[in-house]
């Protein structure tokens, strides 16, 4: 599990005031990019210079509480599950001036060739770097 | 149910160079304020005058296919449940140029006081105007 | 000389209530991206296709009535001049409800090789398809 | 003077693979934000408190190199001028790996009633706070 704090920016909230909520998965994408830091180049090494990704095929998100200009996220992303090919990403979005709980965020994925858009055996570098943040 | 054509935007890709998953959401959003057209004064007129809004509580999405620069999403918005407070919208995403299927989502609201920022009773106008949009 | 409608977005306000200014840019973007439909495939095409871009080199902007969400810009985009390598857009941001300008915009972009990246003379088919676009 | 350090995101690229250059005025703000923080609350507190915000009233910009998704800006932010009403911020935002100059803006905001939308004096607590960030 890592976690990371994220100020809301001044340009994410919408007309009623609060974070828009599909920027909950940016940030949420944010702390992923985090698991993969054990990687050699870490998510970006993978993206740029092997053209693996992760493209997500499912998400489920239930939103708590919403979060404004002048608070900070803290997201705590783990892993829920490694297929052979997927990647279950599990996440929480915790309000940092108050503790409470934003958001919970599934975030199904699968390693995926970037340049035949097919998806991939997980592979073993990878999945040796995601292992350590699988949830109990 | 209503339907609009949305063209991806050159800055709506990542660098996976696929539209960002997040933007789908956004992409329904605006699918969905076309589905309170028949309230006056629109979503428009409820978020910045009756100071009332919708925000998700929930939401669910499969991933199908990806979208691209060039591509242009056809989404289809309808309205699975109309409950006391919350409304469940339903959307299809797809490709306009293959009609292939890129994406369903739900995405179950709340009619909220954006002030108090408490549910609501959905408002009796509110309802009629979303009533026709009730998917079979 | 072209000019589009883009109804500004539920999410592209800031904290402070009105369209983030970087927004505008964007704006332009997608009426600039217009100024090239008379090239074969368009914009997308020269990007995606024949990888070439007009990425900013200079922008200037006078900044002078808000929008807000319920607005709809209307964007008048021109071309100011072509050089040899560059080509000069120049935008006028328009509030539709009342005709105010809300904004004025010059953009100075350059063709380029988006492999090398490096400038490259404008293609004879680019400067014929931006050349009726021409300001007086 | 102050400096930030801004990772690029993986979404904030575009279709040409290179950051969208209208983002580079949101990490712009990014860095202004904290040219307020001598002020109690900071930006934040100006903004949803004393309802006093900075819009842009003009931007220049030269772009000089791109940055792409694994690069960082460092964004160094100061103030040229302080008028009456008016601030105007000077950014440098130079790519971390080599620091090759990426991009210089000019900012010139205008202090406002984000209520009324009309123009106020530079609050004194606020003049206090920015000056030091005077360059030379």
């Amino acid at each position: 599990m890592i976690a990371i704090d994220r100020a809301v920016r001044f340009e994410e909230v919408d007309a009623a005031g609060i974070v828009f909520f599909a920027h909950f998965y940016a940030y949420c994408h944010e702390a992923m990019e985090r698991l993969f830091d054990g990687v050699p180049g870490g998510y970006v090494g993978l993206i740029t210079k092997r053209k693996i990704g992760f493209p997500a095929v499912h998400t489920e998100a239930d939103f708590k509480a919403p979060l404004r200009y002048g608070d900070t996220a803290r997201i705590e992303a783990g892993i829920a599950k490694l297929g052979e090919t997927s990647c279950n990403m599990r996440y929480r979005v915790v309000r940092a001036r108050d503790a409470v709980l934003a958001a919970t965020i599934e975030h199904v994925t699968v390693a995926s060739d970037l340049v035949q858009m097919t998806k991939l055996r997980l592979p073993d570098d990878v999945r040796a770097a995601l292992a350590p943040h699988l949830l109990a």
